[in-house]
């Protein structure tokens, strides 16, 4: 009996059973100078044209965007000044935010490259525009979480993401920062990028450092990655504490942060092991700044600190007074630092953070969030998106989203600026709703949600100055009058989706 | 005209446009107090059995498990008994390998609990009665990375992934350590299991140590998890270091590892920036220690070090030597430890480690490997999984990934163990290819493959003695003389798969 032929009948037969071929040693190859060469040219890199045409983009596809870099990101102006060039028409931006940098996109828009929008916010000249109806197609509105969400459910599908990175080997191996000697930019998380890379069809990394193989730790996997290109710079890391997360020096908004400091405190969720997020805006970012020696005195420490992480936490986290950073966004320098070196500085995906689908994202575990507002009315909502004038000029962030899934949600925000009251009857645009929100800190008082008379009383007990929230609009109307309407037109130029999908609020064009 | 019935009409005729519904306040609610209470009690935390049923489990379907506590591993057991008693018949047992203290499954496949296992190798008693025939479908055996792939593309389905974990919190952010005080055991690495955490459809976690909320840095996501279970123990940690990858004292090991390491220092490819990878086994563990002087000495550091990470590479690694560690599975608990710590030390996926499919996966950027073998033929194909008695006692591991996908590929075996020749005509059993094999290290002397004469060349210059593998097969028999042909049946027992999706070779029932 023929003990080779045996074996082999056998292998072929049980191929068969499982529908599964014969092992062929001819498909095995081990050429190692070949090998070697192969290594040192990865078969992702290409140019940014390359990588375009290989990823398969047709017109009329959608390709996404971060926003990590906020003013200073150079990515989306490059990518679609290069997808114009190439003659692509009819895209679908999915940007995670976009910023006054983007003025850009308005001749993109004109030109027919880009025709439908889906973000978090807009400002600047396109904002401009956009609210003056230059698209045909609305905008649409999604909270971080909710655009997570969407991302997650096939509602929101990527054909192609453009992710830029400050670092990433040859086979894309990808992250916000770098740890070579070459580095030229800093955003630090890449959490609102992470669903892209995870669910977009192709994924495009674009670095201004392309380092040797292995890029660890990194926030992005190779397995997610289809091309990684080469460019002079992503972004300008200068800028990414500019705007909306800038550290305030305006004395109101320090004596805004101090109150919303004395709420956080009396609030009855200012126990050991809490956890807490500063949204965007000055005087809420700054409010962590005041709980500090609070947190000393009463020998208090927080379990985590989520969200946009800000330097102020990362020192309370370095002085052990804050256990764990989750960050998804990092707000400023020394933020992206600490989360390249700090192993209890841990990213996390927009999906992780805030996904009102999922019963374990960050969000759902938040005791306290400050955020700011352009807008509160006297039910409680809150705008951030549309100004007092009708145009659009902020972005929805994670306000929704950690409005509703806190414990306690507190809104910081002026009476007025300048000349227009931000306590008004009903805001301009609807973005979080007022079922969401539990406290709003002016400078002439503190308004408390009737829903939660027991905060009132603790705050009332603890000396401030509790007040109705008509009255705050009434204050503001005393001052400056009842603002004129808004020259609305009638077409629809955005959208609010609420994290659920469901469709919120509309903007209307602005005649101003 | 009516401003508000304006809006209400335009938000209902867009939400009609996107199919989309309309937002209703009535979905809001937040009662901070149910919340908080909600949030003590995840809902993910569940006894074992509530998890089973929950997860919806049924008869015929897949549940896998790792091995990253090896020896120690206190997991399948416990599931297994646990799914036994609640009457389950004709599963699948998918692992990433089984080892001795896996004997109790052998009642569970006799009562049909269990009907068929895929796994990278069997020992001790459920080896020995699998090999003599004690199921009826042959088990199938796949590699590390040809596993990884198999979840992937879908071709292994895993319906429930139970998963052991040093530490989780509530929702399931879990990894194989822990940072809090109650530690009670530590494996690193949780590499194999991440795919099944990621595919499969619904996952459990096992954890002896839970923690509050944030148990960052994780490995695994609450989004992939659906239920988390407390237990008294997931594994003997003391037993990762065992067996196969125990530190070797025996003096031919440690001679065939100070071989490995000249072979390594003169083979071309020691050069700065090169990788490496140690496979089980003593000898092949320990050539890494016999290269550190060689680093020094010539000022050549490695890029990375990869796959089983031990001690002795951490502690290159922690004095500059090796830059980087990536780590799909810790070898002991030094190296579970730097995982813990160290953030140039990086947790993968199988996937990200070896997946054929991958042309990023790690092994495809190796320089050089090192493994072990029971027996090599003059072809020099190599099995790792059957003895030369016909008993399975091994497992696949990363062998033929690593071997295929390295520059150079070395294996380090004794010429004989005992009265049992390690240099064959042919294999029991084909794990890896000879096409994929670069040099054989024994104690006689040294083969190099023919296709690798540029090889062969180099260690002859640097003195070594190489020979013909020819001649390392007839020095064997010389010794101890033919072996007699193995009393095989004729019923197939196991289906050993290439890591492409083939059948290799199959293993026929043994009647010794």
């Amino acid at each position: 009996m023929n003990a080779t032929l045996d074996r082999k009948d056998l292998i072929a037969a049980e191929a068969q059973k499982m529908g599964k071929a014969v092992f062929d040693e001819n498909n095995l190859t081990k050429d190692a100078t070949v090998k070697r060469e192969a290594q040192k040219t990865s078969p992702k890199l290409a140019t940014l044209e390359e990588a375009i045409r290989r990823s398969g983009l047709q017109d009329g596809m959608t390709i996404s965007f971060h926003h990590h870099f906020r003013g200073g990101d150079r990515v989306v102006n490059l990518v679609v000044d290069k997808l114009a060039e190439m003659g692509f028409k009819n895209l679908s931006l999915a940007a995670s935010s976009l910023q006054d940098v983007h003025a850009p996109l308005i001749e993109h828009i004109k030109s027919g490259v880009i025709t439908s929008i889906s973000t978090s916010g807009l400002r600047g000249k396109l904002a401009d525009e956009i609210s003056r109806g230059l698209m045909d197609v609305p905008v649409v509105f999604r909270s971080h979480g909710g655009r997570g969400s969407a991302i997650a459910s096939g509602e929101l599908h990527i054909d192609v993401a453009f992710i830029g990175a400050s670092s990433s080997d040859p086979l894309g191996n990808a992250c916000g920062f770098s740890r070579s000697e070459n580095a030229k930019s800093i955003c630090g998380s890449l959490g609102y990028a992470l669903p892209d890379a995870q669910y977009a069809d192709k994924v495009v990394i674009l670095t201004d450092d392309l380092v040797p193989y292995p890029n660890t730790p990194n926030a992005i996997s190779e397995r997610n990655v289809d091309f990684v290109v080469e460019v002079e710079s992503v972004g300008d890391s200068s800028k990414i504490a500019s705007g909306a997360i800038r550290d305030t020096k305006n004395p109101r908004d320090i004596l805004l942060a101090q109150q919303a400091a004395k709420v956080i405190v009396n609030s009855g969720y200012f126990n050991d092991g809490f956890s807490i997020q500063t949204g965007s805006g000055g005087a809420s970012l700054a409010a962590v700044k005041y709980i500090r020696q609070s947190m000393i005195d009463k020998g208090i420490k927080a379990s985590f600190a989520l969200g946009g992480i800000t330097a102020h936490m990362v020192k309370l986290h370095e002085e052990g007074l804050i256990d764990r950073l989750i960050d998804v966004q990092s707000f400023d320098r020394v933020a992206a630092e600490s989360l390249m070196n700090d192993p209890k500085h841990k990213e996390v995906s927009a999906n992780e953070y805030a996904s009102a689908d999922e019963p374990g994202s960050a969000t759902h575990y938040l005791d306290i969030v400050i955020l700011s507002a352009l807008e509160v009315d006297t039910d409680f909502n809150v705008n951030v998106l549309v100004g007092s004038d009708g145009i659009i000029r902020g972005a929805i962030g994670g306000h929704p989203d950690t409005a509703a899934d806190s414990a306690l949600s507190i809104i910081v925000c002026p009476l007025l600026r300048g000349r227009i009251p931000c306590v008004v009857d009903k805001v301009t645009t609807l973005i979080t709703p007022g079922k969401s929100v539990d406290v709003v800190v002016t400078e002439y008082g503190i308004a408390v949600n009737p829903a939660r008379p027991e905060v009132a009383e603790r705050l009332k007990k603890a000396g401030l100055k509790v007040v109705d929230i008509e009255w705050l609009k009434e204050r503001a109307h005393k001052v400056i009058g009842q603002p004129a309407a808004l020259p609305f037109g009638d077409k629809v130029v955005g959208v609010v989706m609420n994290r659920d999908g469901s469709v919120m609020d509309v903007i209307k064009n602005i005649n101003a």
